[in-house]
């Protein structure tokens, strides 16, 4: 673990991932398919996973004494995690899967499931903790309803999709879980992984190592940002707020530098656009760090963010208990201005996620 | 046209589109393949082009008055292009589709064709161009014959494949044209467009518009550099060097940064390469400037060429005739420093593609 630094900033961290316990989800289960998890078990078209010799990919540290799977035992998260870093608040990212199932029954009872679960063993039980919505993103009605059931809980700051699904984000079959977003208030995270259905995971086809893949990801949420503004999503539901979860950003402004100048001259393609791409893109998406590019002259971290526009929609994320974790003591390898240090730790997901500082923080990062 | 100025830099435009009129290849193809070109024709799983009422992809006023497409009338493109902007050299990259042909006989053959006729009606012709080597780069053996065959004349000063492969480049099946094209000391250049052969052309599946398939060909591209890069391509071939032409480059720091930082972690997948995918990028890879991505602070351009570790990658080339022509008296929004200015303009392409400076250069760009 890393040294205490003296002075501190409490720390938001937006993206915790709380594991399925085996067997946990079935008291929240209808029998018939508490039946079905057992007889059919899960079917996807799923992506590969690093490293298969520490299960769901997890830090060998962030095993708990209890035999419970990282990130599936919450008095352990609380001790290793939450109380050592002095976090504030944590948005949970449950990675279960349950959205990737085939069978669309299957895939809504067992989002269902998850959040419930959710509700009853995590954030009932920590303050500090929220939640994501888990749902059946390829079934964007029954997604939908879903969100507006449990939406409005307080245990809830967010709808959770992953990169990889089986069409570009921005596509119409997906529109309904926006409104439903916009209608009860929270942000749509788009969070690595998923299952692609088929879809080639990178633009131009099948790779042949995980390097790739794993690289490749960032091919998925550039598409996804392309899709959701081109296709007018911002201008049909104008308070949604999506939010980029573990997609890295260094190439978000060349992205949109791209966009808008094809923009200029594709405007006639696409005329439900009333402004440049970059518009939308400023207005309606926040990122988050972990994994943030590290130029190899650390000073260039800076220039990212000018490029950006700022760092008043980047959010500070550890991916905590995964392998990659990043430590909210060594994140960055530049000192960030006081403000947009507050902003990044915790001030911008506050304000997204409408969280209220905490009265009297414990712990935090150094100045 | 822009106002000329008042001094000179010599250009190399380093991708320039020699058009096939209908029926030229003809005289070039066997008697049994122009009996199958005038039965089946042209088969493809083709990319789409932009715009469609005007062929080709081209200016409006690069229609030669001779009814020859854009440009497919050499005299026309020597007066309006080589001659006008003062173009030392220019690199004729071929578009016809020749290496996209489904049928395998007929793929090659048309290549042969292709690349005798721009022998016979370009490069003999006009002492200025040099030509790019067509390749059925879906059957690399074939490929790799075509690129001994007429890699070595001097007309030729490079290999053309296409963004949109039906695998990444980096994939073994690719490998013969990579020894070919280090055995005969040529450059490999992937240029935008291409058949995909069902591949979907975004990392997350279709998307709706046009204005997507244009902006996501840059995830083409950055699939090919990872692919190249972690298959171990450089490594087998020390010799190959790769020029992305038309596919932008601002993505391209962010996309070492991240694969150096998950190099250092999946080293192991991938024990054949004995350096950071970085140090790869900057020995083997070229990219040309049109279409750039151009930041809303032109200032940011130079940001951009400080992330890629400098401009002496980096070749200027216009795009001639299609519609989103750069202007070699208008390019980047902001003054390169003079060394710099005249690398990107000629002298990067020259060291390249063994080019002599012109002994009397006519025309050129301003300083």
């Amino acid at each position: 673990m890393s040294a205490e630094p003296r002075s501190r900033t409490p720390v938001v961290d937006t993206d915790i991932h709380n594991a399925v316990p085996a067997g946990a989800l079935r008291p929240y289960l209808p029998a018939r398919w508490r039946r079905h998890a057992e007889v059919f078990g899960s079917h996807t078209h799923g992506g590969s996973l690093y490293p298969k010799g520490s299960p769901a990919a997890a830090r060998r540290d962030a095993w708990p004494p209890s035999g419970l799977p990282a990130g599936g035992d919450l008095p352990f998260m609380r001790e290793q995690h939450l109380d050592h870093y002095g976090i504030e608040y944590g948005v949970l990212n449950c990675l279960h899967g349950a959205g990737t199932q085939l069978d669309p029954d299957y895939a809504e009872q067992l989002c269902r499931a998850v959040n419930d679960w959710q509700v009853a063993e995590w954030t009932d039980k920590e303050p500090r903790l929220r939640a994501s919505v888990a749902v059946p993103y390829e079934d964007a009605d029954r997604a939908a309803a879903e969100i507006r059931r449990v939406g409005p809980l307080p245990d809830f700051v967010q709808v959770l999709l992953v990169a990889r699904s089986a069409a570009p984000l921005g596509d119409r079959r997906y529109w309904p879980m926006y409104e439903a977003a916009q209608d009860v208030g929270l942000p749509v995270g788009i969070h690595f992984g998923g299952g692609a259905r088929g879809v080639p995971i990178t633009a131009a086809g099948w790779p042949s190592y995980y390097i790739e893949d794993h690289t490749a990801m960032a091919q998925a949420f550039q598409a996804h940002v392309v899709s959701l503004v081109v296709n007018g999503v911002f201008e049909r539901y104008p308070g949604l707020r999506v939010v980029l979860i573990e997609g890295g950003f260094a190439w978000l402004p060349p992205l949109t530098w791209r966009l808008d100048h094809h923009w200029r001259r594709f405007a006639d393609e696409v005329p439900h656009l009333r402004r440049p791409p970059s518009d939308y893109v400023r207005e309606h998406l926040w990122v988050t760090t972990q994994p943030m590019e590290e130029p190899h002259d650390p000073r260039q971290v800076l220039d990212v963010f000018a490029h950006l526009g700022g760092t008043d929609r980047v959010m500070f994320s550890t991916d905590y208990p995964h392998w990659d974790f990043d430590d909210p003591w060594r994140a960055f390898g530049v000192s960030l201005p006081e403000p947009a240090r507050q902003a990044v730790f915790a001030g911008n997901a506050r304000a997204l996620y409408g969280l209220a500082p905490a009265a009297a923080a414990v712990g935090g990062v150094g100045a």
